[in-house]
């Protein structure tokens, strides 16, 4: 990490050092946010922001997310969880307390399109993505230089269907190494092995170049160009063993019309990517997003 | 009310009947979700939907909107009211309950020009716009058979500036009378006294058909185009005595460029004024909107 | 035509009695422009607006739209389209002169929701949708009333996969009767035999509610619920005989999140639907749009 | 200029050895198409694109914008202007033909926030801002490592107020040095002489951190959050010594809501900044933009 980004990710952790984030999903019963705010009072937390949403309200899935801020949280922490497992029983919770002073390690792959890693390291450089770049993993060299000059080791892995299983080796070795806690896919073009990507559920952002189900596969601007819309789009999802069928965390599409060829499209496309993409990474790492079933709710 | 409308208003409260949405500001301190979602427990109520935000989280004030189904709950609601008392006196509270089945009576205020006006009626006659509009005022008589064939009174009141004081007093005495909890300016070109605007404060919601604060006053569209600029836009706002300076509710902006003169952009600004009024107003009828000196916290 | 909507539309046509277009497409070569501008000028023909495209620049399509003034154009017209025969052929072009005071004869089809109607008729009545709006035929009584109001005649035909040829056999009479140039589906959900659409080439513009080609066919506000995306569209393009797959005229989306059920996004959808439907119909009408194999260009 | 973006300059100059730009203004009057483009077929030339407006139609302003290829083009530029200029002069024409093969001369002046220079410097490097960053000039030494790094000369010059006279003097020298045509000020926060900016009429691009009207002068995001708005914008112009009041090129609005302070805004809005101003430049270098009194024709 670089000094500069370090400082801000200093500063960042040392404003949130009380602050967490309250992650659940349960069954919809009445009692449940009584239960938790009670709790959360009695350990002395303040609710800061807090978010929540029933999936079909009629015997349906509850969905909350608080951000709260608690004295002295770092002394707490063991004792809250604790405290916590016989209210998460009781309602059969799936829940988890993320802690704002934990950057989260982050793995960018790419492949020789650098626009989408640009962006996410220019967010980075500027504070506004607090994550710790880990690493960057590329099947070509040419982002070698711009990643290296941030102070962020970069690997040169060769990719290929053929050797997708040792390239895959390599990869999680590494990924070990560093202790990634989330994988971007910043245009990497290339297809995980079902194995992959059930080590990493939910923690694989892609960004897919077309405003899905529209155009999904393989090289959606010339086809959208063929096609004839008038408007084209991007994807960011969360990566399953379905090609570009994971749930969608966030789209938006862009203009064109007859004067655009498919290079102009590109253009045009790749700065939606640019800021589809960052805007997925920033919620993920904001812990704004539950995945229910193939949908996200994004609070 | 025509048959129409009154048979979807009918199964709208039938199905809500047992809904009700508690509005709550407060200076923010701990123990206040907590005592609310403890008190609604008490009472069998099941939070449906909660929305929370406390502006300056330091010493700052604290808003929330609570959407809960309650069994019985025409039968609970005094008590409901009363229980609450203590609470929110402890917390210094400004709260009220709003029973959905309680539909809004609502006056519309229109001018010459009727687009607004017909994008609330038609709205409100697929369903979408629950409410009950009592009448309809105007200055002109244009919009009197539109008015009158969906079964809605209209009230023609000529006005201009010298004769403003009569005619308010109409205006008053027919808003009395149709028991009016909301009106809606839908393009009515007439300025308000401040005794009119006393009288309901925070219930007379403006359409301005320019992106506040730009071009406040009159012919908003013809100074967009004597400035060149490439986007025009529209604001709805609740009305204060300073004119168009009062809290924004909604806004929203289109496409302009060389080619389009003052009606074009008149036209194309139509839309959405049309768009960005039917909003605020639906957010209004549905309690969504928090007012907290010169702003809004839209739920 | 009630009174008055005709007083638009004769007032239109004076103001635009000597106004013309001029549609071209041919295969690109030097001195296209500067032969039609010739012409032109010798017709004592002021150019008032003119764009132009070419296609793939080395060997391609040309495109142009001039829309000129020409004194005593009535006078004029046949010597005009004469003089211009032997230039037409000497650049092998397709083309056509259209004069703007002959009003286009407009039949559009409706089912049971009459949101797409409601709008077209809307925009003719406020004389921004140029037309002769002959008939409204549907296979459901739903808009009878709105549309007779306007003294628009309403022709109920039920329509159903069994009766298809019966049922455009009665249209087709209709519409010759009625000497139809254009025909709008405005949510018309019936399927047309390949002789009705073969009859009316691209001279059929269909909304289709989703952002195509996204969610081809039936039900795509429920796929579009299902498939979790964050944005709805809608689609207006000629119809053809492959479903859902003709040139695309006009597209628009729409934001939505996991607080959107699927009538929720029907609902915003259908607003999108509007706005897009009638784009499309009126740059139909001002002979804006040429097609090339299955693509528009919109001048 | 680094190998990188010289060697792209050199394709996009080899492929558009050919290629010009004509820009005409003129009073409206028959025959001007005409007389153009056979101006044209008699020199050889085909063109590619064209693009005309008429201001206020009748005895109004005409603008035309011709895109052509012409075999031979620079053995014919003086021919090519000589020949013009009797056309020229009887339709009173201002005018000029720019060839694409001359890349401009750009000088990027920048205070200590760089996203709007760093947006600039991508966009150049991935080959899609056709220009020669001759020099960027500074009075913060913020961007000195990323400017340098790309090969390009960065001064830091020192300015404030009360010695405005003696910073311009050293920046105009260095401006003739490097032979300058544009200047974009990408948040320089300086108030330029109107000597200055005389010097430089319409080649100065200012980026202004608001939806212009709304919010001339210091500080906009603060006095947006101040006032509420529900959206804030940015706008690209012309520098005039009006402050803020120079013809607008481009603008873009972004959603804002309660939850956005004033830091948000300002993030929010930066990512805005970035791409209006980027697409303002462009199209200035695409010699796309016409200024007429103080609007701009954008083709």
């Amino acid at each position: 990490m670089n000094s500069y980004s370090e400082g801000k990710i200093q500063a960042f952790q040392k404003q949130n050092d009380n602050r967490a984030r309250f992650l659940i999903k349960c069954p919809d019963q009445p009692g449940i946010v009584a239960a938790v705010s009670k709790f959360l009072y009695e350990h002395n937390a303040n609710i800061v922001a807090s978010d929540q949403f029933t999936m079909n309200p009629e015997g349906g899935e509850f969905f909350i997310r608080i951000e709260f801020e608690c004295p002295d949280l770092k002394g707490q922490m063991g004792k809250l969880e604790t405290t916590f497992l016989p209210i998460a029983e009781k309602f059969n919770m799936e829940w988890k307390i993320m802690y704002v002073r934990d950057i989260k390690n982050m793995a960018i792959f790419v492949s020789n399109e650098p626009h989408c890693l640009l962006e996410l390291l220019w967010e980075w450089q500027s504070g506004d993505l607090m994550a710790n770049i880990a690493l960057v993993i590329s099947n070509h060299e040419t982002a070698r230089e711009m990643v290296e000059s941030l102070g962020i080791p970069f690997y040169y892995i060769p990719a290929n269907k053929e050797i997708r299983h040792q390239v895959e080796e390599k990869q999680k070795q590494l990924l070990e190494q560093y202790e990634v806690d989330l994988i971007v896919l910043a245009r990497y073009m290339q297809i995980l092995t079902p194995d992959f990507v059930g080590h990493y559920e939910n923690r694989i952002i892609n960004i897919h170049h077309s405003f899905l189900p529209a155009f999904i596969g393989a090289k959606p601007y010339e086809r959208a160009y063929q096609r004839g819309v008038k408007m084209i789009g991007a994807t960011s999802h969360y990566v399953t063993n379905d090609l570009d069928e994971g749930p969608i965390i966030e789209q938006n599409i862009g203009r064109v019309d007859h004067r655009d060829n498919g290079d102009d499209m590109k253009k045009i496309g790749q700065s939606i990517e640019r800021s589809v993409l960052a805007r997925a990474v920033k919620w993920h790492l904001e812990d704004r997003i539950l995945v229910y079933k193939n949908k996200t709710i994004v609070f």
